[in-house]
């Protein structure tokens, strides 16, 4: 067993990227999925199918960051029973394409969510990245902002994302990103240029599975 | 705020009826969520929205329960990857009705898993329970069994379940029992009465909110 | 080719059984639909997802023989719309098992809709069907019911089901079942019973997919 | 009642835009999805529920417009049936934004067909609409294409997408464009400028209700 196959260990590595950047509890069910998504022999129809559970669970872990209030509610026999409600004011955001891919899940969990869009390209000669289209709620200054790329090699764009975010007054600790897989390059760069912003994801990898959207679209 | 809304902690209590029995890791998601199914204000296609979201969540955790296997499988870029996957030979059967609620999640999950079904009925005379219909797979005895139903008052229901599975020779610790409400007593008479069998729940509260069924298929 | 895949014409024959046994008008997306179905090389995977397909499709087709009013909206531009809404007070009932299938597809149309059950058991001596269990809203002799069923090769098991809606007040003319495939005979016993149900089917053929049940839920 | 609200008439007027253009069969059903969509009271969570049942309607009437095969399958009973098949070679393509809203539709018909995309944007200067963004599936010249667009007032941007395509290499009559509303002067200018494409639409009428993709998406 080489280098290459082990794994970052889920409870420590973390730890040195800052408490903002926090790791989907790790479980065997989520390491299958990891690897299903990782394995070049799964057919498209599988790896959506995966892909749509972990980005569930990702997207589960990620809404338990939003802040909650306390609440009593009455049961129908009567009785208080002391529970939990979201504030309001949350929106989601996806990176073209891949954070698309995120979008089905979002709403899975909050079924009428306002889910705004980015387009970051890479220029094919100066390899900047630059926004080529961005919609959003036109309140998104006052709402906290699920921002949605699944994979994460270097980094750019999301640094653009949230520029752009920020130039649209959304405040740095206002914005959640939802991601699967990062390498720890990556997760270094967005933690230094944005201590503020809560990272959630499923596993810190030296590679990351750069197909995810090719492969989750059929489109190259 | 009387007793009556006092919640049992979720990291103590379970601990009293042994290590079969196994809560939901509770956050204010999942509290937001028991929240919603307990409020008698809520809507039915709320409900049943909030419903499927926490049965996921609870089938995710149940499956977790099931035995795993490392593997090895190569990326696309030709690196290898140290995974796990599933243990073949599982199935899922609901007990009638309130326990079909929880089909179409582990359908999410596992795509083309086989599904069994249970009908137990209590006499109207003797309050016995009794069963009056069962369909499972033809190889059930060789197979790990998720077995689902949602809220339990007494456990009187899933006894019987249990016992018909057990005459088709399934295995005790062959199954696991996914549920989300269950009352204290309830968790008692069944932790005593299979001793080997998993059982994974979302809460334990002495009020389980019995109107879940109802509610959910919208009949009386 | 033999007489035995001559289908019956999807014009005509209907005809035959009277103007309440209507035929879900066929094009060869309905067919590939049904050869999908009838092929016993398809995996249980595939058989559920176009299964669901045809059923949405019969189901949209059944709902469309419900009443419905005309009404006037206002559009967000300010102009007048005039349009068309269901009149209120409809539910599902499916017959357990293979009716279940169809109850998702219910739900994809009609969000909140109330599904009732009924379980007809044949006596394994006698050979002859009866109820063994029957759950309804509580005031369904006042709604139009959809009553769900998708394999018929004899009409007995719904014509006990019809009786115990009839049992429960509801008006024969209240009732639209909703069919995948049936057989001629089938046609003849149900229409001949109940002349004011309204029957919809995708297919009539002397052959039924008996085997419908057991692969969309891998149960035998 | 004035003349604003008078419905152009689904079976006629479809003709005058000539062979390609096809209408979804409309019925009560349909008519009143068209009229919940049109409502302004229509709450976001119902009109996308709504919103994507006719999207679903009018995908199935859409893919039925590609080609199929007779084919020939044994049944599990031994018995040969005579049926239908798709030609392979399929693919989507959505125009950003509102067409996204019919990528679920389609996968939920064709689960793992390949998804491009093309984003049109108008210049705020000139109001000409260039094309920023595209991404296809390698070889889409050799692919039918469902090209998904609900909304068009003018056609001006479907007009950018098809010239995409074709600057591709996909044949004009490989296309499918798959829409719910459209005005009869959008209708006019598509057909003339593409009289070799084929185009589904459940409605031509002369307001679009171009509130879709904002309502939809919850975005301004």
């Amino acid at each position: 067993m080489s280098a290459q196959c082990e794994k970052v260990n889920s409870t420590s590595p973390a730890y040195e990227f800052g408490p903002k950047l926090k790791l989907l509890r790790s479980n065997d069910q989520v390491r299958e999925l990891q690897t299903i998504l990782r394995d070049k022999n799964t057919s498209r129809t599988d790896f959506k199918f995966y892909a749509d559970r972990l980005i569930r669970l990702v997207i589960e872990e990620s809404l338990n960051q939003l802040p909650f209030d306390t609440c009593m509610v009455m049961t129908p026999t009567g009785n208080y029973y002391k529970g939990t409600k979201y504030q309001r004011g949350n929106c989601g955001v996806s990176i073209v394409r891949s954070g698309e891919a995120m979008e089905q899940g979002l709403r899975d969990c909050c079924r009428s969510i306002r889910i705004g869009k980015i387009l970051v390209e890479s220029d094919s000669d100066t390899h900047e990245a630059r926004v080529v289209y961005a919609k959003f709620p036109h309140d998104i200054a006052d709402r906290k902002v699920l921002l949605m790329y699944p994979i994460m090699s270097t980094g750019n764009t999301v640094i653009k994302a949230v520029n752009v975010l920020k130039e649209h007054r959304v405040a740095e600790d206002n914005i959640i990103l939802s991601n699967l897989f990062t390498t720890p390059i990556a997760a270094q760069t967005i933690t230094t240029a944005f201590p503020l912003m809560t990272i959630l994801t499923s596993e810190l990898y030296h590679i990351a599975p750069n197909h995810f959207g090719q492969k989750y679209f059929g489109t190259d």
